[in-house]
């Protein structure tokens, strides 16, 4: 964790950062230092740019000296997915009613996303790691819905639409204000026109809106199908 | 539609294809062509490669002979959204109770976007082309809503929330099979593992099977909260 490793010439914001307080010029090679050029890497280069050379492009060090640190891709997603779970909030489903619970836990879970959206397809495509912090999450959850009265073989389908419908929200916060205005269009398309204005009428951040309107009717209407 | 363009000596499948069937070796650039070339290059270096620089090297031409067919980027993304729509089957809008149309409209949106996962993040975060056609459907599916007895300043939270899911279970799709099975962690997550064994002994594309059971829920709750 503490090797110092070459660095290229390159710098970076952390590099910067620790040249202005007084560190020395070649930066730490550390676990924590590499998720967080990881993250940097797929925001700048999406999830098809992000390569273990890439990477080690960015930190300005050979790959190898990556490898020191982290087994591999797969383990450096992993890593990343952590990070990114570690913000996302399971005390609702320790104490708030299940829809409250869920609604809370999904506000901060695709919070956690839409922070970095490119991340989106990277995290939420590959194996869960094995891992228990991330089956321990899904162990709460999962106890919960059988303590409300789920069957049991209907709880991980429950599980994966509220996860499906969360990172779709994440990447609907990203389309921009007002995306959907008719324009020119509206008097050939009068009642979307009605609609889309509505919808604007309301204020504030429309895609949170319907994000907890979502949720709320997602979790009721798949009680309704798990205990109905 | 018809120009000749200049060449620049790379080959890619469209044009090795015209030359095994006897067609001159410089390439027809076409509207069509580009297109195709755009989702070929979203594939391989995913949103955030997706330059019209980059479009040019893979067609071989000067960035200038694809504005000659495409005024811009933006443009350009909107054409590949229309290719996408065109495949996604809005007639069960027509017919269909309200819950089926929704399901059977979700089915061909969501395989149409399954197939370019990276194309999501590019098509899913930016503006609705000013197209009569994409309006078109919006309003087609505003007006069932209402005829269902929606009001008016709740159908478009109905069809984002829709469409989030939709998006999201299309990611889902792209997760591999097992990809949450507790392994040796078993032991640690009892009821979690139960609940994998249940739904994996479902058997089936358990992602597609979820995705119906999600929308069904979904279509249903949000009937709930607009007419309730």
């Amino acid at each position: 964790m503490t090797d110092v490793s070459h660095n290229g010439g390159r710098e970076d914001g952390a590099m910067a950062e620790q040249r202005r307080v007084g560190r020395p010029s070649t930066a730490v090679l550390s676990s924590e230092r590499i998720v967080e050029a990881a993250f940097g890497l797929v925001r700048a280069r999406g999830a098809r740019g992000f390569t273990m050379t890439a990477l080690a492009e960015d930190l300005g060090v050979r790959p190898s000296a990556i490898y020191h640190h982290v087994p591999g891709r797969d383990a450096l997603i992993g890593r990343m997915r952590r990070r990114v779970s570690a913000s996302i909030d399971r005390t609702p489903f320790e104490h708030e009613p299940i829809v409250d619970a869920f609604v809370a836990w999904g506000r901060s879970y695709r919070a956690a996303f839409a922070s970095t959206p490119e991340s989106i397809v990277l995290l939420a495509t590959l194996p869960i790691d094995a891992d228990l912090e991330s089956f321990d999450e899904y162990e709460l959850i999962t106890r919960r819905l059988v303590s409300e009265g789920w069957p049991i073989e209907r709880t991980l389908d429950t599980i994966v639409a509220i996860e499906s419908f969360i990172l779709g929200s994440a990447l609907d916060a990203l389309a921009p204000a007002g995306n959907m205005r008719p324009g020119a269009y509206a008097d050939a398309v009068p009642t979307f026109a009605r609609a889309e204005m509505a919808r604007d009428a309301a204020g504030g951040d429309s895609a949170a809106r319907t994000f907890e309107i979502g949720l709320r009717a997602l979790v009721a209407g798949l009680r309704e199908w798990a205990l109905g």
